[in-house]
């Protein structure tokens, strides 16, 4: 347990029982400010706005063991506005992941654990790297679809062992970006009805006002794709965003969106609703102001009380028990379905079949010419016969890819199980879901285009290249640094 | 004029009168499956339906002069689907450009007009290069701003030189493509009123059916952009065609987008409806099906009747007169606007003012050091004084990029004669919609974002490259090679 009680001051007043909640709140904004105040560089205002959202999430909603973050079969959450991380840092800490409050001081510090946007692989509980805006929506899109195929795949009566959701947090600059478009509308098509969306609707860019470029009525476009849209009139209405993601996981057909409307840099009298509280420290004064506020006694820098840090730190006891929970489920399943059960092991593992590459042929000259993605398709099609987390398909260019696997059935709502996948004319999206689909772990994606159209592409395969999927060298497999 | 007629074999059935319209529009029907047929190579089914569109546009409603394709207030036209390029190059050779029948046989041959998707400066008619999907949409929201922006400069009270539509055709792709979403929704809040696209909706994709990957409401997410939306339940119905067409002109204060159901390969027998009618040519045998199904009697290869040729050259007449009102227009502002006008062609013909660069620092080490972006946005700012055709701005990073313009306005629906963008955080659209005011003509647009953000807009930085705008070397200007 980190030792943030012990450098607590003098008694400061005890809000309100009633207040617990406000105060775990504004925990995640004091943070939030500090850091970005310490560091002078960083996004102080989108975590002080969304700070209900994470707190809700983190501690009442999200299925997650903060002691154990690799956990498969964990709510997988992505914060796709990757600039907004210290909301990410701060409900990781708070919430009891192995985050301490060194690791929020030196945010943004060379080194630590808490860079300037979130990184896969890099901090325990940050499922992506986000920060290019619109593709964390596509790598949620991505995790949503992998827990379906794994669920149709792995699940036996009486042992749901894959059932998780995915949630997500876009803002007005995700939903600008084309590839939210083409991530959403897949999403919408394939009835993705366990990903839930909040939208950070703030109004505000760093240009300034959205209403200078901005005036999508956002619920009817994502109603457009098939989605199940719900509004929050006030982010920090408790009640009514509690309402709101229960009924988003009430609902299983259509995936939802959740539009928040939120005030950037909430809590600072000078700043709040202005582009100013967007990418820089708020200053020492201002922050001192907002400490007063949001009405929080206390003024030293990163201080927070112990009957916050308390409540934050239930979710280590409930992430405990849900995930006993789940082991005592998955042993009996280990027992009921000993074969299928150490398949699922083996691919979340992440470890191929000894014979994956059996078939894969060896072209001599005596093959004459042969095009390169006519080669492409007789070897996909090899290691797809061997290898069955390999799942995938092309941005509507099957035939002319060469990617279509033999006897392999398409994914579809109606069946989950198929592994062959028409990402539509969407290179862009593809490559997020694609990210997605790898980070969740049990799947091998690949996606097909022509080479000229992977421009369209180009910013999720960056991605994938500096979350280093699937290229792991053997020292760092021996270390353990990635997962 | 083609010697086209001259080919003609023994006296064909002579159509009824009233289906003069028919026998106009099925020639872009026999041109694009016996052009597709003799190169082998290409797409047929697009042209063949979309071909009533096309008809009512460049014999109707299109207010071009096939004799000048450089006329500055032409009508524009862009086919995003560029695949769908004999659907373009048909018309341009029946209404009249100079594009022959040789060109049109000549169809995806090397060194010829005709190249498999239209290229910018290389065909006359043609107004930005297509093929990569959804790049279309945004040039044409690009020109229709360039218009609303050169007519609000230059424009006087009875003198409305510039005054011009802009359509383009877009596919299924082209909509699943984020792009469009970047574009249509900058459009919708630009208020682009004289901006009309066509949806082919056709439910077709290379991979299949639109249902395996595909089912937005469309309707639904364009109104959510703030566009005014149009169904056509069955493209050759040209009464509900045209009076869409004309509801869409009619309707000035949104961008409209006239949806219509198509059938692709549509006069084809066996392939109507299939994807198999999309990239590939017919057979021989189809094609001779094809003939007998759309009741054209004539086998020979591209014979297209004399009257048709004569109905659809009536494009010229129109043309010629309403180029001619136009002139006498003109040469009534140049008298009563001389330095206005003088001014207006300037920017036409692209010569820069000769002190254009008087203004632009020269900085030594006596400035210490001063970061590229700050030395970029002063020298921004010298040019932006001294060049008023000079038009853009940020994909929402102004503050950042140092792309604010001192002194200069927001363009905007109330004060189209600003000429600073706010693009939003759209970086793929902000490149398309700049590739469309550039090729416009008058302006010379600019964009910023960051280096690593400029992934998200690559294929319009490739497109522009190809373009070459604003690349022209001396010998391709003295050879008029390029526009």
């Amino acid at each position: 347990m980190e030792p943030a009680t012990a450098q607590a001051p003098a008694p400061p007043a005890i809000p309100a029982p009633g207040d617990l909640d406000l105060l775990c709140i504004n925990a995640i904004r004091i943070l939030a400010m500090d850091a970005v105040q310490k560091a002078d560089s960083g996004h102080p205002g989108t975590p002080m706005a969304l700070a209900p959202i994470a707190y809700l999430l983190y501690t009442r909603h999200l299925r997650h063991d903060p002691a154990d973050p690799a956990w498969p079969n964990r709510d997988r959450f992505v914060l796709s506005c990757g600039h907004a991380s210290m909301l990410l840092y701060s409900s990781l800490y708070l919430s009891g992941y192995d985050l301490s409050l060194d690791d929020i001081k030196n945010f943004r510090q060379w080194g630590s654990k808490t860079p300037g946007h979130p990184e896969y692989g890099h901090t325990p509980g940050v499922e992506t790297t986000t920060g290019p805006l619109g593709q964390g929506i596509g790598n949620a899109v991505g995790m949503a679809l992998a827990e379906t195929h794994l669920a149709a795949i792995f699940n036996r009566p009486d042992y749901e062992v894959i059932d998780h959701r995915t949630y997500f947090i876009c803002s007005d600059g995700d939903l600008m970006e084309g590839v939210s478009h083409e991530s959403a509308s897949f999403a919408g098509h394939f009835k993705l009805g366990k990903l839930i969306g909040f939208y950070d609707d703030n109004h505000i860019t760093i240009d300034g006002s959205t209403d200078l470029t901005f005036t999508d009525d956002t619920q009817r476009r994502f109603e457009a794709y098939g989605w199940h849209v719900l509004r929050v009139p006030d982010v920090n209405d408790l009640v009514a965003l509690d309402a709101a993601i229960r009924a988003a996981q009430a609902e299983t057909e259509r995936p939802s969106l959740i539009m928040c409307r939120t005030h950037i840099g909430y809590g600072s009298p000078h700043k709040v609703d202005s582009a100013k509280a967007h990418g820089e420290a708020l200053g020492v004064a201002e922050v001192a102001l907002s400490r007063k506020e949001l009405r929080w006694p206390w003024t030293e820098a990163f201080f927070v009380p112990p009957e916050a840090i308390a409540h934050w730190r239930l979710a280590r006891d409930a992430g405990r028990d849900v995930h006993a929970s789940w082991q005592m489920r998955y042993a009996a399943y280990q027992q009921a379905h000993t074969q299928t059960a150490a398949e699922l092991d083996r691919r979340l593992r992440g470890v191929l079949r000894p014979d994956w590459d059996a078939d894969i042929p060896v072209f001599t000259p005596e093959n004459g010419n042969v095009a390169s993605r006519a080669a492409s398709g007789i070897v996909l099609n090899a290691i797809a016969a061997r290898v069955p987390e390999l799942i995938g398909g092309s941005a509507d260019l099957t035939p002319s890819n060469n990617t279509s696997l033999a006897g392999i059935l398409n994914y579809n709502p109606g069946d989950r199980a198929g592994r062959y996948l028409h990402f539509g004319i969407r290179e862009h999206g593809m490559g997020a879901i694609l990210n997605g689909m790898s980070v969740h772990g049990g799947l091998i994606p690949f996606g097909g285009t022509f080479l000229i159209f992977s421009d369209y592409m180009r910013p999720p395969i960056r991605l994938a290249a500096l979350m280093r999927r699937r290229r792991r060298t053997s020292v760092e497999r021996a270390c353990g640094a990635l997962r």
